[in-house]
């Protein structure tokens, strides 16, 4: 399979999932921003915003809306960047479409304006499991 | 009024319209990134992804979609960065929810990585002049 998004869809690929339906699966960034720096793409192969339905698109939102606002609820986020890189000269590399979803905390070394540093989680389970549960939460509160 | 989108979206602001109806307004940034850079508020005013309804966010990035591929058919983008800074740690600045579209070209000098340079366009009535011009060519198309 030559789309590694799709490899983790059918399971060929690792990855830590955080979110998953019918439609959809979120994971966390192999290489994040920042801890907790996830990605939700739709389980159907397209490539960016010229072909991809608006209804897809409107799906990925929701699910990276809630998986703002769940983070927002733990120790990993104030705030969030929400983002789509359509094509090659907007930095997209992996052509299956995706929303990033990056944690951004108050104070945080990581500056759009300074300079974004690549850098590995040094404990990508713990960071999951902590949105995992942030979900699991904003499903059971009264106002979701 | 202390909201300057909402006192846009009142026309007791400037701002060069791209798009316009009922629910949503499109502006040109009034500090663009890149030439063309263009922003998608909804009418009613909400603050961030906490408390923006996600029927209202689908509705922004519809628009943010079509307003990319316009701008893809034009010279002004090759590619396109659509993203929402949700909140203060994650930069921000205007505190009524705005969905951004980055318009991209191949070699452009913008680097995310390196670093953003805020600038002036020198013709910004020429450029939303374009934008409306594709998004109106993007509504005569068969395919959409
Ligand atoms: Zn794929
Ligand atoms: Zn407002």
């Amino acid at each position: 399979m030559s789309c590694v998004f799709c490899a983790i869809v059918a399971g060929q690929a690792p990855a830590i999932r955080i979110y998953e339906d019918d439609g959809y699966l979120a994971f966390l960034d192999i290489r994040p921003f920042t801890r907790g720096h996830t990605l939700v793409v739709p389980k159907q192969h397209s490539v960016d915003l010229t072909d991809t339905p608006a209804e897809t698109l409107a799906g990925m939102l929701t699910i990276g809306q809630r998986i703002a606002k769940a983070a927002r609820a733990t120790e990993l986020a104030d705030a969030t960047n929400i983002g789509i890189n359509d094509g090659r000269a907007a930095f997209q590399t992996v052509f299956h479409i995706h929303l990033h979803v990056l944690l951004r905390r108050n104070g945080d070394k990581l500056s759009v304006a300074k300079g974004l540093v690549l850098r590995r989680d040094p404990d990508r389970e713990a960071t999951g499991q902590i949105l995992r549960d942030a979900l699991a939460q904003l499903r059971a509160s009264p106002q979701d």
